[in-house]
């Protein structure tokens, strides 16, 4: 491990995080909402430590698979450790863990939220709380790689521990390059939207605030019903389109502006995507009319919302879907594990391993009628080799069994089952509400401190994909070797 | 596909069950409980179609490994509706719908009824209900081999489809005489068992039902309250002891018998399933003191009671567990889908296919410290093969997926999700009551034909290790093809 290298990366990113402070501390300078102190304070600290660190000088700048890992998984817990000084300082939110809580669940954009109020928070503490979620939408890393200068080889290995998906790629040689194309294209996305919900009705800060919470897949609202609380049929169709949008595999949105429209229909995980959002729109479709609505139109418009909010992991609600019929919520409660596509600002299991595990489990019976014969899992025209599939089914495993493991702690709350489990679903998945006491309607303000932090670990575990805080926890992580 | 073969061999299975019937003729004659006829006609037409279809001339006298799946799979449809029959006819259970789930939950060693009155039955059908919990246990087709002639090669094929485990094996060269082993061992097992009941004070009736249920794993019990209306600290004991006897690998007590007393310590495999027995046992032990039980003493009793009644897939109660704190009820929950161990009467996904799963997420971590290391995952000193791990995991992302789609089948019921899924969790694993309106003292005779049919089919996937079921509904089993 080269730790030195590795401190100067998180120090680099905590430079990051200071450059990305700053617009709430705008916020709140405009709107004189007395929480400007609060982020003054962070930044000088988020300056001076990441000054410190960069400061050293490694005499190795190799950066290697392990220390990416260390990068990533480090990096995360300190730029929440961080990111949730604003709201500890400024009094908004009284206790330490909970002011992590809500900043882990910003930038793992989560969106599960300890306040039972947010409507009377400042502004620029709103403000800060769902920008989170645009910068670790795509990655705080890769904004770090998108607008810093790279200090030392291997940014790949960085990228790689980072981004979502069972095969990060790149998009041009160059990393930083790469980087900066994901912004660049995510930034138009949420300009358009911020214009649209504009154009819909709602409040320019609103619209900043909801954009920030679509595109990075979050979910914060700063009303406490959320986007129920605007009525707005408009606004809600246009949520709808831009967490769908989000939830697809960004390099996509590359290939089109390229001119290549074609790779949006014949992207395997794509079609798939919109399969599952489809089916999944038209069964509770059925479900609601006539059950909870009166009307078809009404019915496809909470069901379509819903369906998109949950899939794309966003959280956002226009009704309070805990009180629809139990098909409808068990259809949303899978869908919290299917998540986004790789490449996304989703999270969850992601769709391409769903995809894959289903046709391996195709292969898997063919093979028993015919054993002799050879069943390749192919996804578009392309064989998949061994190594991957197996590495995804282990995924498939790991997720189902850190489920299981934060359940198990979270309901020592003695909470109802539903709860616990969903809160746990609702976190690793990086959606944000689940059922019955952490409902749409409800948050996670009632949980004891050891479930706060196995949630807000879970938040991370989720987003990050299981592996770099796992290894962080192995001793054989820690060992010298040899390379 | 060899037809008339598959045929044939559906034949002498039927006959089978005529014989595996003539018991419960027995019990209705002594007892002079009015269900005489019902079992007279039943046996009247097994005999008459197992005759029909025994007398097939196949031209061909092999059996490939389709052969033994069709077999195995519409085997155990066949034997469940024919033992559906008994119930029918005597009007114990009125819906024919209903006697099939019960049948299927027999013979599946299931244990979940519909019947939400069991002790004013005819002695002869609690007999006949409980009797299927035997036969099913060791299976049904090894019990045609061990006890009628085979009529032709391949039978090996007909046993790895119904025997439980990634590694069906056979003890000895011969298959009829590897059947004849394990029946062998399950008999002996039986009698002592129902001996031990008999000096603890169970009428001798009861101590064969229960018995047969505990041997089994099944759980269909004499009493409405289960084991527990007896409040027999001795009988719950024994019943305990030989629930997790018949949870474990069957193979293991042949080495014993072959004086390989060190195989028990060695076997990988028994020494997690004990393990995790030990571990839940202490952890609930713990949650139920002085939360439930004033006393440590009685807290361990019914903790370890249901752990062992749930891990083993049996079923059985000896309190209302559905009323303990959640963390109790949750580990009961995941203890569900772990099961007993390959090769035993168990259900669920076994032991050893969880233990390898485990370790392949530890080589998976291994793997990203250590890329160009190479980790194979080893169990008893010995590496296990990519193929077998391969499919394990794949076996174990099919029983998750069953899970979900019949759980979104029975959620139409619109029952709670708890009850929804812990319903499939329970018919799924063979295990029998779940929780809520499914727990303990519940029952499932308030679900829909729709739900019953489903749950039927997941017990028999679940029996099977789903391949054998999935299979027959697949299209291209049918094809025909050059071998």
């Amino acid at each position: 491990m080269n730790f030195k290298m590795v401190l100067k990366s998180l120090g680099i990113l905590l430079i990051c995080e200071a450059i990305a402070i700053t617009p709430s501390l705008a916020v709140s300078g405009i709107y004189n909402d007395g929480a400007m102190k609060s982020f003054a304070y962070t930044l000088l600290m988020l300056i001076a430590a990441g000054l410190a660190l960069i400061n050293l000088k490694p005499q190795s700048k190799s950066i290697y698979a392990r220390d990416g890992f260390a990068i990533v998984g480090f990096g995360w817990v300190l730029v929440s450790f961080f990111g949730s000084l604003p709201f500890y300082l400024s009094g908004s939110i009284p206790s330490l863990v909970d002011s992590f809580f809500e900043a882990v669940s910003g930038f793992t954009t989560t969106g599960a939220s300890i306040l039972t109020e947010v409507e009377s928070l400042p502004k620029s503490i709103l403000f800060w709380r769902s920008f989170t979620h645009w910068v670790g939408g795509m990655g705080v890393l890769v904004l770090t790689l998108a607008i810093l200068p790279s200090v030392g080889a291997g940014t790949l290995q960085i990228m790689k521990a980072e981004s979502p998906g069972p095969n990060p790629g790149k998009l041009v040689p160059r990393v930083g390059k790469t980087a900066k194309i994901l912004y660049g294209i995510y930034f138009v996305i949420t300009v358009v939207q911020i214009i649209f919900l504009i154009i819909a009705g709602m409040p320019v800060f609103d619209a900043c605030i909801h954009t920030f919470g679509t595109v990075g897949t979050g979910g914060f609202s700063s009303k406490n019903i959320s986007v129920g609380a605007y009525n707005n049929v408009f606004a809600e169709v246009i949520i709808t389109v831009f967490m769908l949008m989000c939830g697809a595999n960004f390099s996509l949105y590359y290939q089109v502006i390229k001119g290549n429209f074609k790779a949006l229909f014949k992207d395997g995980e794509f079609r798939f995507y919109i399969g599952v959002v489809s089916l999944s729109i038209i069964l509770i479709t059925i479900d609601l009319y006539g059950n909870i609505f009166s009307s078809v139109g009404e019915s496809l418009r909470h069901s379509s919302f819903q369906v998109a909010s949950i899939i794309t992991t966003t959280g956002y609600s226009s009704t309070d879907f805990d009180k629809w019929p139990i098909f409808s919520k068990l259809i949303l409660f899978f869908l919290m594990f299917i998540g986004g596509c790789a490449g996304s600002t989703g999270g969850g299991i992601k769709n391409i391993r769903i995809l894959l595990l289903i046709k391996a489990m195709k292969t898997e019976l063919m093979q028993i009628i015919h054993p002799r014969a050879v069943y390749p899992v192919r996804i578009g025209g392309r064989a998949v080799d061994e190594r991957t599939l197996s590495e995804i089914k282990s995924f498939f495993f790991a997720y189902i069994f850190i489920f299981v493991a934060a359940s198990l702690i979270v309901s020592l709350d003695d909470f109802d089952i539903v709860t616990t489990l969903s809160s746990v679903a609702a976190t690793l998945g990086n959606i944000g509400p689940g059922f019955a006491v952490v409902g749409p309607m409800g948050n996670f303000s009632a949980m004891s401190v050891l479930s706060k932090m196995t949630l807000s670990f879970a938040m991370l575990i989720g987003r990050l994909e299981i592996y770099p805080i796992l290894l962080l926890a192995m001793p054989g992580f820690w060992k010298k070797v040899s390379i």
